[in-house]
């Protein structure tokens, strides 16, 4: 190279697990790459880790370990600190005082950021933090970018996705090859698409982590993490697939969140989905977020959402952006896109207030009568049928299934409904209700 | 509001036709929203337009019009120039000047950028201007953003897409409704997706300037628009889309350039990709475009390729972070990405040693022999055959048509196997080739 030695950027990493692995690999594959992009050479010094003992598959080089926190946080020499660790509280204790101290931070951490939103972001602004957390959601694809910068100028209508590859692994194999949730998930878990403890991925609550960081900065706000409607796939079975499929529809595990007349509306679940919409050929363990803004029009971005490499390659990607603010001594990008006097505290609408049209299923005796009572009872309930299917099961003499698919109606309305009528004698099972998403 | 006024940011702009319109009613419509992420108020305060007196289909507010450029290059109060006219001359005219006199600009012309990008870029480090041109590529889609910060760490490999709305259009027509490329230009004509004189979409040459943008940020260098190869769709016939269909192909105006081994290669012309590719699902005047990182993986972006809402989106975008950028004064994102002394000149790799797979549509005789013709020449050139169907046209006794779909081939075997067929006496009509992309 010659010349004058370029400045170098101290970092400080906490976690070399999967991703702080892509993370030490990468900056060392781009290394003369990422000079010529920042100017700067970018050198990991330390990281901190839960057994700092244990062997790591990747060469550490220079990089001293420690089991203490304070190896990294205490060292003035420090420019920057990735979090990679997950988990809340010891997560927020190193944000936290990385601001105060003016060290930048890099955070991977869905859980921290969407359970703490308030604290963190405030944090944050306070301090005139530099903050990025790109990694937190959809992998490589670069979301949070495409909100803050790409629609800088758009009031932001829609956010959403499928945002949880593991859910989205298992959705597809049921619908690919008929399995039920057990199997698929099983087949996921041997493969490492799924962790031994799935419950984070499979019952929403990933997705929901994920949607609520980007509903704070699409719609400029803090959001109460416990506000957020959560439903999971485990109750998805193989029929609703399949009659879904006959409808045109594929079911996939949608996080969505818009915002109508200055209301928001914010919710997880699994969502019938036309399968001509882009969002309904994302299969496996890829991810897509659509985002709508009022001149952009929708938006859809697509590309691998967790693994070492496209994990890296978002915190890499933060870590370029914010040396070159640092460098430059400025935070042009404020944390959540608006000016700190702008940040408010915002309210989701009630799930009850919101309208979706619906998929019900109803397991029901096979006698005369009871098509009329179904219809009866919706309709006493302002649920209107757009189209209806009979379903005989395999034994004979035994419960068929009546399937609906509504217009639109409001959820309260809808479960109140079935309220009733799953308490009628002729209801074999409770009622499977999955919400169906036309646009 | 209340307190002390935001600082106003001046803003001259040349053109007023329907992106200019898109702009101005951006800026009113979403002014309260960007008076929050930016700090500051952005207002339009003189436009330069070829008439002035012509009436506009939006409210100008004040805006003074004027046809003198030097209205606003001479105005020291004006802080950003957005250059909106098109053309070459009197545009780089106004890009220039503006780098001099330090005023930020955004521009929409790909054009511009493609055919002078040695000068503009290298006059826009040089005065370290401030440059935006996310509407040049691709509508609302902020692909240019994605490859400047959203791929910030990573190396490149690949960037496609589909990044003209019209040609895609008019495959889209011909592929749904077979219709010929004549009768599915007149319909995109009437319907406004084409324009009087379509020459720059349907023979590529849009395409290849957008792509020749992108690869200069992608591979961190200028290229030669001249060097890059560029075929339209003028040639595409109803039984070409009607074959490649029953191959489970679809036929696209692609763009795509690839880095491999230190070479770039970049093309555009019609291309068959593979009907489960997220590429093929892009219909109508949609843009896409697939970039790829070596360790993002490929992320593939989809929206609104023009039109007077979308493509005003990504001129306010950059509006945004131009502005957040200057109030801090400094540059954190240089134009294109790589610090200024990194800044090189490249090759394109001819396309005689580009790698393809191809379909050959040969319209020969019906006799003997032709077949094992055909096949020894092929394979004297290198070319082995993948694939084959025999098709007899409609007429009795006319020609019948011999498609391959080929293994790989340099493309300089393939064009020099045609040369010779193509003087063979059973050949009936000049061969089609048609580039196959597989990825």
């Amino acid at each position: 190279m010659g010349g004058t030695p370029l400045k170098q950027i101290k970092i400080g990493i906490f976690g070399l697990g999967t991703v702080g692995g892509g993370v030490v690999e990468q900056l060392r594959e781009n290394r003369e790459l990422l000079k010529a992009r920042t100017g700067t050479d970018l050198v990991i010094l330390k990281a901190v880790v839960a057994n700092p003992s244990k062997p790591r598959p990747f060469d550490l080089g220079p990089i001293e370990v420690s089991g203490d926190p304070n190896f990294i946080l205490d060292d003035p020499e420090i420019d920057v600190v990735i979090e990679l660790m997950g988990g809340v509280t010891l997560a927020k204790e190193i944000l936290l005082r990385s601001f105060v101290s003016g060290k930048t931070v890099i955070t991977a951490n869905k859980a921290l950021l969407a359970e703490c939103a308030e604290e963190v972001f405030e944090a944050a602004y306070e301090h005139h933090a530099l903050l990025g957390f790109e990694a937190a959601v959809a992998g490589a694809i670069p979301v949070i970018r495409v909100i803050k910068e790409g629609l800088a100028g758009d009031r932001i209508t829609e956010v959403s996705g499928i945002i949880n590859g593991t859910a989205n692994y298992i959705l597809t194999s049921m619908s690919k090859k008929g399995e039920d949730f057990q199997k698929a998930l099983g087949k996921a878990q041997e493969k490492g698409y799924a962790e031994a403890d799935p419950t984070f991925d499979v019952e929403g609550v990933d997705t929901a982590h994920k949607l609520l960081v980007l509903m704070c900065i699409a719609f400029g706000g803090i959001f109460d993490f416990k506000e957020l409607y959560t439903e999971g796939i485990t109750k998805i079975e193989p029929v609703d697939i399949e009659i879904a499929a006959g409808f045109g529809y594929v079911i996939k595990l949608l996080g969505k969140a818009k915002e109508v007349g200055g209301k928001v509306e914010g919710r997880v679940h699994p969502t019938l989905v036309p399968e001509d919409q882009m969002l309904a050929s994302v299969d496996g363990a890829f991810n897509a977020v659509k985002l709508s803004g009022n001149f952009s029009g929708p938006i859809v971005s697509y590309g691998r959402g967790a693994g070492a490499r496209p994990t890296a390659s978002a915190v890499v990607a933060d870590l370029v952006s914010l040396v070159r603010q640092r460098e430059s001594e400025t935070s042009p990008v404020p944390p959540l896109s608006l000016m700190s006097e702008k940040l408010k505290h915002r309210k989701l609408m009630p799930m009850a207030e919101v309208l979706s049209e619906y998929y019900l299923r109803f397991s029901v005796e096979d006698k005369v009568g009871v098509l009329a009572e179904l219809t009866r009872v919706l309709g006493s309930h302002n649920i209107s049928i757009a189209s209806m299917i009979q379903r005989s099961r395999s034994e004979e003499g035994g419960p068929v299934f009546v399937v609906f698919f509504t217009h639109e109606a409001l959820e309260r309305d809808v479960v109140e409904a079935l309220k009733t009528l799953d308490q009628l004698p002729f209801i074999a099972q409770p009622t499977r209700m999955i919400r169906v998403d036309p646009s």
